[in-house]
């Protein structure tokens, strides 16, 4: 089969590989119908993440076909269309039993798609404790739209927005404002927040919060955020700030725009430490709160797609053809030139019928 | 009357002043019968809070006996006992009403006693707000253990416990154990955690810690304390941690402590920013609070200590007549060499009777 | 003034009264702008709510105009414009400062007002506990949006949706398609459930539940709930089921709707008990609640109602000069006939000239 | 193998059956080295529950050695010392990803041990979904004990405590003083309630109530409990009450026991319905919970045994030797006269050679 393989820093190539076989007993082998790129896999073309090893194929979303099962696979069968989460969860170790699918202590759960072990930037994939890893897709779903829930959409759902107590009537701040923070105002919105600010450097990106559901924008490069949350709020302060960046000026920002009883839900991934300023917040009942995705709303996500609560189509921006993956890296490599959100990959039909 | 007057930093005396006087219809006078000193108390003397002004009484805690009632004043009587909370709250300003009484965001409300208005450490002391900032003593409850629910109490109470989610069978490490640490230790243990770590530098605090309820006790300039938690919990981490110190060594420290999924409940007044180390938690799931007390547990404790379930009156090491108010400042102000932990001056009967 | 007095079962009349005054300073005299009929009003003129005496001042529902302010007020002053909330909250005593306003234990307190002291049917009303019962109207606002927000909309919110605890993506079953029910209709939406379902007798009923946010109807004079539920889940059960009439049958279909682990929401004014069938239900991890609105969640609505997310208006039927107000009760009396849900009676310009 | 077999309605008998064997490959087959009796069984035997088919091995508690394991199992070995919990969960349904294993949707998730398949009262069990249905007991913990972690400490604990939302300084009202309800009363005491008053008939197990952490006992044959409660509480209400006996009339009694915004949690199985009083309660902020043990809370119970948090071992009453398991159900069927709570029944060392 063809997989996109990391070859290093900067390298990457679509090419010729070993078709994946079931290892484990809980694996299925699932044809990619439609995957996509994150910007986790840019991170680890630039070799920020030095875990993942040269010869890995990338990749940690994907809507397929189930087309082998392990013995131990109770739920799928051959033929089922399923949803490839970008979390693997074992089902069994402590974290699993709790819900928290992304800490799965389990030797091969948690994030490992793309990085610990093959991904699904390729024709087939070999998807590990794959009953409670992946998602029936209700019939009349559209690939892209559910391929919008293996991670980008979750990630806003639980991280930034279950995590943030989002309540109806609630000041929402959205630190950020690229595909994540997009995923965090459209799930905001699902609580009926009275107020989504959306904060950001881009002016094209505070175009597109608008369109995902934010009613007020800030141009961080040229407004005060601060000052305009003061004045939406009576100078109490946001209910809620997420961030949705990952630097220390993102977070420390978002720390500063909450009322006293405020939470922040940092959704974006660090690589420094940020200043937690306490001589200003040790007495005004602030709650922070960090996360990776575990993938548990799922299920209601999917729900609320099919009966059209939830707009997931909608951060599809540009399609191709997997023969075409170098060149859908190089669109969404440059995402600020192209206005990328999600580019997705689909299979061709007649290759399939080879 | 007499009362213990801040004359600027590191000046203060028991002095001859003006009685208080009803200025709002909300107010109460009370005969103080027992008060004592916070160590905020001594941050004001250091000079470090520079918005209590040369003149003003100090004290926010107090057991007495109303002595006069404003005209609004509808559930308190002269005569009748009450504890006098650190927190003066409005009861209907936005967060009073969600029990967030230390926001109290009125004019006049949260934490006033002693630092905005006279304070406590009096004969008499007018408290704003009574209705909703004293509470009424069950009878045969002994002054000293209820003055303990003023303030260092709920303090751990609500700021660490409550705040740090505590439960049955959970590893809580308390990072800390001077009173306030002593204060978390305590009603920790009102939830059954399997185990209770106090951590400090103090041989000496960490043999009170152990008889407050810690099981394990870690001296963190000998150990480490990490490597205990990670033993006692097959390397997972604790489930809470609790900051009862204000600085950002400990509060790094109580970051660091928790498990994927862990709290970290800041009880700690701080004077400088602490780090945040995001790159390595931003995908742990856990969650930091801050805090000021509200006392609105004040009538759980005091149910807690009539029933002996909650023993107050063990944080008292020093009794004075108010009097001897000035060594009673210098047996607390040095309270390692002494042993101290919570003083307690109380009225003399005689001078009642003058 | 005037105002509409309840002379005994069957017996009310618009007539000339003395003006209320000022009796404990936490009063206030609002002057009466609009004002509405409650189904309750219904029930007392029924004979069914003996406690309230022939005499009585009716109504616990206003927007209106602060005349005159009693000396404990600090909120208030004449000329600002409040809604009168249904629930008088004393602010002091426990079930007040845990926000339950409705089970206010004090003399004086909870549902006072057109029930054991004159009401808000009339030109002026004397409102105890004024500054923990009353709420500043934002600017802009229309009265009879406002109006809606003294009981219809609070009750449906907390005392259905919050209490059955309604998700994202959630099946809500809503038994009763009156007023009550169809508020809590639209409050559901507000937490974006997959599907809400009501349920009446009444195919008039039903079509106001689809303009105000149901998507499924059954009339279950002629259709089984029950197998519609299961269908549309499954043969799960709804999450939620929400009960809005108040007979022992309709509990007892909410009851049967819901899945495992569901939640049932009793928010119907109960005469006689209902079976609860323990048998079927003992194993399956439901949650039944009752309640009586608290108002406490006026603040959130308003922020809802004022950016557009609620549309309060749209239960506005029909609309009367205070001088009609016998023959608003005959429309509202006879609801079914004139498609009535709220009737509001405002008073007249010119007279306020006077 | 040896096993205690049901015959239908009044007959059982301790005889020699086929040894169990793997069927699914997530089974393992487990050495019992120690079971007991529950209620339940004695129900079986008496014919009420109809699903037990004659020739069934009854019981779903055991404590014993993992003797062979299916393919699929990840997490136990020949060798292992487990609990096997009273609930089956296949770990991959809905609902055991929410952790409510006893609602497990899937064909042999459950309550299925002793019921729908082949149960512990025997030498050997097999044990389906074994990866997510026993638990590791850990060094030095003794079997009697934590065999009281199968089914009678997790369901006081989940469907009592918990559902109840027990909190410190509540009254609790505890309906029944049979192994339930004293489960019930000592994991009560877990959240350090001020008082937990017990209510049952016997005087007998009033006394054991005491023991086991009641601090309020009350005959309810010639006591009034209700009274008894108003007097501790001020007239209001216990906080909560739990329902551990499964009659209509004490259903009845723990709803009138609460007071405005309590908690009813039952435990009680019910063969009949209640009446539910709506025509009291509709406005009282009353919460009703049901449930069937979910065995969630077993690590966490472990964890309390191991430390001494939770005495176990003090519901053993009586200890057999297997060969005596008819012995065992004729002390246990007459628990009243022979004061049993848990009877034991453990391999005998020399038979385990064989």
């Amino acid at each position: 089969m063809r997989a996109l393989v990391y070859h290093g820093p900067g390298q990457r190539a679509w090419e010729e590989v070993r078709d994946p076989e079931i290892i484990d007993e809980g694996d299925v082998i699932v044809r990619v119908d439609a995957t996509t790129i994150c910007g986790t896999d840019l991170h680890i073309l630039a070799g920020d993440v030095p875990e993942v090893r040269p010869g890995r194929i990338l990749g940690h979303e994907a809507v397929g076909t189930v087309d082998e099962v392990g013995d131990d696979i109770h739920r799928l069968s051959p033929g089922d269309r399923v949803l490839v989460s970008c979390i693997s969860a074992c089902g069994t170790c402590r974290f699993c039993r709790e819900g928290r699918y992304g800490q799965c202590a389990e030797g091969g759960g948690g994030w490992v798609l793309g990085r610990s072990i093959d991904g699904t930037q390729a024709e087939y994939v070999r998807v590990p404790y794959a009953d409670t890893s992946t998602y029936r897709i209700p019939d009349g779903a559209r690939d892209e739209e559910i391929l919008m829930l293996a991670d980008i959409l979750p990630t806003g759902y639980e991280v930034g927005v279950l995590a943030g107590g989002v309540r109806p009537g609630d000041v929402v701040a959205v630190v950020g404002a690229g595909p994540v923070g997009l995923s965090a105002i459209t799930c905001a919105r699902l609580f009926s927040p009275s107020h989504v600010v959306a904060i950001d450097l881009s002016d094209e990106r505070l175009k597109k919060a608008r369109e995902f559901g934010a009613d007020v924008t800030v141009n961080d490069a040229t407004e005060d955020a601060a000052a305009v949350i003061r004045d939406l709020t009576g100078r109490l302060g946001a209910d809620v700030a997420i961030e949705a960046v990952g630097t220390a000026a993102t977070f420390e920002l978002a720390v500063k725009l909450v009322r006293p009883g405020g939470r922040i839900a940092n959704i974006g991934v660090h690589g420094k430490p940020a200043m937690l300023h306490l001589e200003d917040q040790w007495a005004r009942d602030i709650t922070i709160t960090t996360g990776l995705v575990d993938a548990s709303s799922t299920p209601t996500l999917m729900r609320l797609a099919a009966t059209g609560q939830l707009d997931a189509g909608r951060f599809v921006t540009h399609r191709f053809a997997m023969d075409d993956f170098e060149q859908a890296y190089d669109v969404f490599g440059d995402a600020a030139s192209n206005g990328a959100l999600k580019v997705v990959l689909t299979r061709q039909e007649d290759e399939a019928d080879e």
